[in-house]
C-alpha cells in the first residue's frame, strides 16, 4: 500500500481567467468559480476536497500566482499558510512543479507527489481515487505516472497519451505524448483503444522528478535549488523569475522514462468553456441550465449563469449562453463559447481593465 | 387664430407598464421611461415639452393614477400641483377626459382642450404643431377634432379613422371610427387613402365635450358634475370610482358629431413594444441599437437596453432584445417582443410582485 504519510498533493492554481468571462477575471480565474454542477463550491475547493481522503491539509500544496494568493487562501480556508506557494511571475508548469517537488522532499524525504489541476471536474470521485491509487503505486516504483482519460469522442482540443504494454495492476507503458491532433487523427485515436486524453495529472517520487529535471531541464533544477537556498523572499522571487517558462510536458514528460499511464474513466471534464458548464449542468425538460428562479418560456438548450442575483427571463431563444455578473452581461450562442476570448481582447483594447 | 390663453392640454398618463418589462413596471409605466431616441428624457417629459409652445404649465393638466402621482410629479418638476389630476381607480379614458374638460371649463370658461397620450413618440415636432393648430381651429368651430396619422404600412395593431369630405384648412369629415382590422382589411385601408391611424389625440371646446357626454354617456357627465361639486377629496374619489370604465372612443367619438380628422405625418410611433424602441433607435452599421460602451462582435439587428449600468457584450447573435435593469434581465427575439407580457404574467403567478 501507499506510504500515505509521505504523500503530497500539488494543486496547480494559476490561470488567466478568459474562458469564463464575465464570471472569470484576471483576479478570479476559473478555479475560483463554482461553475461545476455544485453551485456552492469553487472548482479548487472541490479539487482539494476530492483528494482529502489521501492528503491532509498540511501535505496539500497549492501553487498559485502572487496576485491570486489572497483569493486562493479565501477559497481554501482549511489549508495552513505553509500550503501556499506563490509564483511571482507566470512560468508555466515546470518551474512550479519542480519547486513543489523540492519542498515536498525537504519536508518529508522520500515524498511521493501527485500534481493535479485545480479547475477540472470529476463526476465519479471513487473511480478517480482508484485511478490515483494505481498511479501512486506506479510512481512509488520509480515511474513518472499519469492518468489517461478514455476518450468518448474525437476531441481535437486535448493532447493525447499513447499507451503501450500493460504493466499489471492497471498501469501501462507510455509510448509517447501527442499534441492536439487534427480531426482525422482524433478519429483514429478514438478508434485505436491506445490513445487517452492527457488530463494534466502527474504522480512521482519527488526525488525522481528532481533528477529528471536535472537531466532534461537543468536550468529549472538549478533554479529550484537556488529557491530553496534563498535567504529571503526577495531572493526566492528572483530565482523563480529567472527560470524559463516551460511546461512540465515539454520539459520532462516527453523525455523522461520510465513513464506510465493509468487509463481511467471517471466523468472527467476540463471545463474548457461555457459549453462545458452547460454539458455538466442539471437540465430542465427543455435542456436549459438555469438558476431556480429563472423564467423560461419557449426557451431551449440555454445556459444561464447569474451571479449578480437578477431575475433572468428568456423568451423564445435557443442554445444561448446568458451570463450575468455584478458588472457585465454576455449573450452568445453556446456553439461560439470559445469566442468569449474576443470580448476580453476587445475590452483590453478599450482599456477596460476593470472588466477583464 | 387660436385663443391661446383659453387652451388647455390634458396629458393622459395612466398605464400598466407591461410592454416594456423589465424597464417598465406597475409603478414605472412606459411614459416614465426614456425609451425614445432621447436617452435622457422620459416620454411624458418629451410630450409636455412638445406642447409647451402652445400651453404654459398652469394650463397643462396631467391625468394619472394615484399610485403613479409621486413618480409623475418627479418626471414633470416644471408643472404646478394644480396640474395633476389623480384617478383613484382606473376607469379608462372617458371619465378622466370628462373630468379634465370640466376643470378646464371651470378655470377658463370657453376653454379649448387638447387631449394627448403621454407615451408616444413624435419625430417632427414642427409638423406636429402644425397639425395641432389645424385641429384646434376645427375644434374652435365646434367640432370634436382628431389627428389621423397617414399609414405607411398595413398595421393591424391600431384603430383607424375613415375620412370623408375635405372641410378646408386641412381638416376632413370623419366617416367613422374602425376597430383594429385584420390583415386583408388593413391592406385595403393602406391603399384607400381615406384611412388614418387613430393616435388617440382629441381637440374640443370643453363645453362641447361636456354636452356630448351628457347626450351619449350621461353617467359620466353626472359623475363629473358630482366630482366638481364634491366638498372633499374623499367625495371626489367616490364620485370618480362610481363612473363606468369606458373609453372616450366608445363613449363619445363613435357617436358624436360633428367630428373632424386632420391627416398628418410627423414621424409618429405609439412605441408599442421593444420592437418599436429598436425601430426608433440610432443604429450602428450592424443594425444594433445599444449603449455606447457595449461590445458587439458579429452581432446584428439587436436592441440592447441597459439601465443597470453593466457592460453588455453580444457575440454572434441576431435580432434579439437584451434588456437589463437593476433587478431583472430579459432576452428574447425582437420578433416576439409582444410576448413580454407572458413573463409579467408568469411573475405574477409566482407572487413576484416586486418584479412587475
Amino acid at each position: 500500500m501507499i506510504e500515505t504519510d509521505h504523500l503530497f498533493a500539488v494543486i496547480l492554481a494559476g490561470g488567466s481567467g478568459t474562458r469564463f468571462w464575465p464570471a472569470s477575471r484576471r483576479l478570479r480565474p476559473k478555479q475560483l468559480l463554482a461553475i461545476g454542477p455544485d453551485p456552492e463550491r469553487s472548482l479548487i475547493a472541490a479539487t482539494v476536497s476530492r483528494i482529502a481522503p489521501r492528503c491532509p491539509p498540511e501535505r496539500t500544496l497549492v501553487a498559485t500566482g502572487e496576485h491570486l494568493l489572497d483569493a486562493t487562501r479565501r477559497a481554501l480556508p482549511e489549508l495552513p499558510e505553509s500550503s501556499f506557494l506563490a509564483e511571482p511571475v507566470a512560468r508555466n508548469t515546470a518551474p512550479c512543479i519542480g519547486w513543489a517537488a523540492a519542498i515536498a522532499e525537504q519536508r518529508r524525504p522520500g515524498a511521493l507527489v501527485m500534481v493535479l489541476p485545480s479547475d477540472h471536474h470529476v463526476a465519479d470521485e471513487a473511480s478517480f481515487l482508484d485511478a490515483v491509487s494505481i498511479a501512486l503505486e506506479s510512481a512509488r516504483g520509480g515511474a513518472i505516472a499519469t492518468i489517461g482519460i478514455t476518450p468518448d469522442r474525437a476531441e481535437t482540443g486535448y493532447g493525447y497519451i499513447e499507451a503501450g504494454a500493460e504493466l499489471g495492476g492497471g498501469a501501462r507503458e507510455v509510448v509517447r505524448f501527442v499534441e492536439k491532433p487534427d480531426r482525422e487523427r482524433a478519429e483514429q485515436y478514438l478508434a485505436s483503444g491506445r490513445h487517452f486524453w492527457n488530463a494534466g495529472m502527474f504522480f512521482f517520487r519527488a526525488g525522481v522528478m528532481l533528477e529528471a529535471l536535472r537531466m532534461h531541464a537543468p536550468e529549472i533544477r538549478t533554479g529550484v535549488d537556488r529557491m530553496l537556498a534563498a535567504g529571503s523572499r526577495e531572493a526566492e522571487r528572483q530565482a523563480f523569475s529567472e527560470m524559463p517558462s516551460i511546461s512540465i510536458d515539454y520539459a520532462v514528460m516527453e523525455k523522461a522514462s520510465p513513464l506510465t499511464v493509468v487509463p481511467a474513466s471517471f466523468g472527467w471534464s476540463d471545463l474548457g468553456s461555457w459549453q462545458s458548464a452547460w454539458e455538466l449542468g442539471a437540465k430542465d425538460p427543455g435542456g436549459n441550465v438555469a438558476p431556480a428562479g429563472a423564467v423560461l418560456l419557449d426557451a431551449r438548450g440555454n445556459l444561464v449563469a447569474s451571479s449578480g442575483g437578477k431575475l433572468v427571463a428568456l423568451v423564445g431563444v435557443e442554445d444561448l449562453c446568458v451570463v450575468e455578473t455584478e458588472d457585465a452581461l454576455l449573450v452568445m450562442p453556446r456553439a461560439r463559447a470559445q469566442e468569449v476570448r474576443r470580448v476580453v481582447d476587445a475590452l483590453g483594447e478599450r482599456g477596460r481593465d476593470d472588466l477583464v
